[in-house]
């Protein structure tokens, strides 16, 4: 039988042997489970980064893998633990909100409480419920247990409001600014776009989000201080040091410097506004 | 046949490829072993810290696994390497004091001096033991090898001083801070605690302290400066930016703040004593 | 069957869910495949120190192992994707010079450029071929594709100058310095280097040096600042805080300061020349 894999994504880090612990949990109840670590760097407690990272990932993942999200900053409180199924995958965390996207954008799903003492290890902590809740469950789950099994329905799922990606008229797609990654570069809310010919389709990856075809001639993204970026198809289009846009692997707007940090040279933050447009933002 | 199970813990880091080469060389000699990395990130050469998180990690792996311990500053030197074989787990590692809190806890052992030239790479260096010695002589283990195969027998174990511990009248027990972890909260040796009804029950997990059940009214945990901290169930159960005590999920008494960094805001460092008692510090 | 092992490198870091996509992506394709990560933490766009990293590690990997490499500036560019088979093992990623040490050194090869759209993702993109290209052809690779099937010949391979190593009359053997390792030591280039007895046998790992034997009586390590270094054995040769030079894990001549770090502490930097010989410097 092809073994089945447990994703893992956690605010953790990798200094304490939180991690290895879980996988050892893990491998105690099914060692024939393969175990991937998404990031373990989540910003401690950010529920909203841990969220668009597990939305990132699940696409690329076999079937039926099951996503283990241990970002936790309420642990050992009221807050519910769940586990979440779709046709395709299942995750497993606290219902804080870590699962927004998923549930705004993945289709239909069954969310169970988990609270089923026998995926439990023996000396529950209040503090380290990956360890003692989540990862017993995940290795369960890859078993073949039935998610129902862990618990009974958990309605009214925990969410934080949506970020802003909005088509007006113009036409114009106004979002946000998200997140930054690791080479700087600033990840913006405008998506899924898609080159056709001589148009970029959006195919908005929110659901409170129209799909649209905008003109690609003088599109451009319109920055909060006035500057307004071409649309480029990879870094090395535009001079070293100087900024571009462009579709990034996500299939979301990004800004970038070529060959430099956009996110420590540019006057942007995530939560700013940012629009895919043709007007200068001054005249919108 | 399952596969069985080797853990690596070491103060190598990530950014070089030292710890992929231990899982080549693994690989190349046991390609069905499941390895798991606890941390890569304990502070070179720190060999209290390797020690604690080793104990940490041990009761959560599978059973026959080898724990690899490559926290080495003396390597080259006399100090030996070795295997030290429980019967429920085996770890491989260099005699410098890295097994010191299982060789106090975990019961009776059988070590041996790793020498035996078969189970080292053709190219011996006298920097990387951990790629030279360790790795193979675990792949050697968890294919079935037995551990009196792999050398002689390695009598007196180097061990460094046992950190404080110590019920007195009053009660109280009086331990110290032992080491922090990624969200900067403090562990301490207190412990193991476990709530029973009306009651803390000290189950010491270093054997020169004796067993108590101490009443839990009125149970506080006496800092160096004169506070006093409530012992509380969860972060939560205190105000943002407060400061609680909380029995960890080692079952150690720890020290946390609220939505933030005790080690980076109280006045507290490894080594301090901490008393887990009723009176205030100045009156004991 | 037993399972092969693909190898990631990569400057792709371990804050964003990178990594673990692309390890995502290869279990949609050969679930049985075993991944091991050689380091992630290369600095961004350094295609140097990417090809040290990777031809430290090749040596130590099962046969047949196919090593991916993503540290990838040129991404979307006209830099081509390829795929180099060497009789033991095989290597896929960008030809932008990260395979420069392996092409010199490790042997006749076949190289061939990766463009068969039936090894990539259905949705490609133009800043991530880790995920899109790379990771899909290491896939099929383990999973016995030939490497001629995933493209046309790749002539004229990307190379870099190659570093300094020269033996020179007197004897003498000149170098540099190469790298810096997580413990601050500096690697150079001065190497193969092994003991025989009383010689010291010079077995150059890059093809432009002749072979030596230099006597080890009297042998230095002559830095730039005039100092000179002896060669010993291990760290602890030295008293705490001094320098040495010592013959490293790869068969390198080391910099190194015992319980310390040499490149925060001596006045050397990547690219200094550093002689192995018995001559003062200023004599030199």
């Amino acid at each position: 039988m092809t073994p089945r894999t447990i994703a893992l994504l956690s605010d953790l880090g990798t200094r304490d042997p939180f991690v290895g612990v879980m996988k050892g949990v893990i491998a105690r109840l099914t060692p024939e489970a393969q175990v991937i670590d998404l990031t373990h760097e989540i910003p401690p407690g950010d529920v909203r980064e841990a969220a668009f990272r597990l939305w990132q990932s699940v696409p690329y993942f076999p079937s039926e893998t099951v996503f283990v999200v241990v970002v936790d900053p309420g642990v050992g409180t009221e807050r519910r633990p769940v586990v979440i199924a779709w046709p395709e995958f299942t995750c497993v965390g606290p219902d804080n909100g870590v699962f927004t996207y998923l549930l705004a954008a993945a289709g239909p799903y069954s969310a169970y409480r988990l609270h089923a003492p026998i995926f439990q290890t023996p000396n529950m902590s209040s503090t380290f419920h990956g360890r003692d809740i989540f990862a017993p469950a995940a290795a369960h789950l890859v078993s073949g247990e039935e998610p129902e099994k862990l618990g009974p329905p958990a309605p009214d799922l925990v969410r934080f409001d949506l970020p802003r990606l909005e088509l007006v008229e113009g036409p114009a797609v106004h979002g946000e600014i998200l997140h930054e990654d690791r080479f700087g570069n600033l990840i913006t809310t405008l998506g899924h776009l898609r080159i056709e010919e001589e148009d970029m389709l959006l195919e908005p990856w929110l659901p409170h989000c129209a799909p649209a075809r905008l003109p690609r001639a003088g599109l451009r993204l319109l920055l909060p201080n006035g500057a307004r970026l071409e649309l480029k198809a990879a870094y090395a289009d535009v001079a070293v040091g100087e900024a571009l846009a462009y579709v990034g692997s996500d299939g979301l707007l990004e800004i970038g410097i070529n060959q430099g940090r956009a996110a420590d040279t540019l006057p942007l933050k995530p939560g700013q506004e940012v629009i895919l447009g043709y007007q200068r933002r001054t005249t919108a």
